[in-house]
């Protein structure tokens, strides 16, 4: 099943994707919902972030080439990481899919794309052992971890380089029918394929990060785990356009423009 | 004015503080809002965070001298900032007044405490400049920015020593009338005065951060903007209570337990 969050003559609904065509839901998939009996053209509507999270974990490193890479490009000496670990990203930045992505004035004006799969948390867990955990999981969605690199290099903390309002394009919807080791991420620029991995070739992978992250805190049914990226990204400015493909999921498609 | 927001009879409200009484609000201090004619009495309510926010900014080191109390205690060669730059905490943290910060039980059982203020949103804020940002500030609460200060060493990120369940206590109210250069922030630990300092003797001020970080991000209605506290933070255990008290808008009280 595919939820899709989307505006439609102004208002915002919840939805179920059936191939060109939206059935609209009363409430969320997080909560009490019905199938209203309005079905719009998909083409009709406008998709948003499938969800606004209440907790929005991004796990950094982990994928073992995009180690490398940063350590090559960046005054970075990341080393491979031991165990899970996650920070954390801002709402501020979520745009949907077909949104701009705005390179901010005060850039030099060159950022990078990073393909993720999204994890979208639908029960409330707390001291969930890695086994259980992807009970806790609804679907999965795509994310695309916006970078831009220079300010990454100067600053403390990953604010302004990863939170700029539109770095943070999700969707197009969340897939709740996945098998994880079957996934393949594809990016490609300008429509040229310029990465390709096996989604699930994670140095640590969704459950065992579910299972860590529950030891010290809750997590809520709407939150998103984003799950890093593989090697190699690449350079992108204004006019160029990215897309990130996860088989059996979608593809999330932006272009990106100059504030 | 006061703004509290509370549950009383299962039921989240928001509300106005008037002495010992409350006046019932519907509506949200963000938006729509009009007083209901109930008026309760403030000990028969139980205060929440005053909000939840979108986005939840903190500012790092922002006193001088807690710059150099870090570096003593803890493997760290932290300068002065020479720019604002924020980090990001998560919603998950936050508990309200009189509620239990709770050790987990993987820690070695020792926390300490950062007293802080809290400046919350009250409009959209994007290419604010220094002078006007004031304007788009709601009010002021109080945050304890709890840290577990083994994990804070050990991780590459702040999220377990900062971001733990119960790590964020937020309150007691919104106090939208307030002078920022009169405020004095005080934190009891077990009754006894620990810390005092002048909250606004920042290196950067609030109006400065919104300034700053609107360049990159629009801040909305019930985002926050922890503001960084001064030296000393001491260690914390279970049985203890601590107080963060700014002169003009209230205490905020919390007893720590363990897991």
């Amino acid at each position: 099943m595919r939820w899709t969050r989307f505006s439609h003559q102004d208002t915002i609904h919840y939805g179920i994707v059936q191939g060109d065509a939206v059935a609209v839901v009363d409430g969320t998939p997080f909560g009490a919902n019905s199938r209203t009996g309005q079905v719009l053209p998909l083409a009709s509507v406008k998709l948003l972030p499938p969800v606004i999270p209440g907790n929005f974990y991004a796990v950094g490193y982990n994928y073992a080439a995009h180690v490398g890479e940063a350590n090559e490009f960046m005054p970075s000496t990341q080393k491979l990481p031991t165990r899970p670990e996650v920070g954390y990203r801002s709402n501020n930045a979520l745009v949907g899919d077909g949104d701009n992505v705005v390179i901010p004035a005060s850039s030099d004006g060159v950022i990078q794309f990073e393909g993720e799969l999204v994890a979208v948390i639908g029960k409330t867990a707390k001291h969930v052992r890695e086994e259980d955990a992807l009970d806790y999981v609804l679907g999965f969605t795509i994310g695309n971890d916006i970078s831009e690199r220079v300010w990454q290099a100067a600053d403390r903390t990953l604010w302004r380089s990863k939170n700029a309002d539109t770095f943070k394009p999700m969707g197009p919807w969340i897939e709740t029918d996945v098998k994880l080791d079957d996934l393949v991420t594809t990016v490609r620029l300008n429509g040229a394929q310029v990465s390709q991995f096996k989604t699930n070739s994670m140095i640590f992978g969704v459950a065992r990060f579910i299972a860590e992250i529950t030891k010290y805190m809750t997590m809520h049914p709407g939150d998103v785990l984003w799950m890093g990226a593989e090697a190699p990204t690449l350079d992108m400015r204004a006019g160029d356009h990215v897309e990130v493909e996860i088989s059996g999921i979608g593809v999330l498609r932006n272009p990106i423009v100059r504030e």
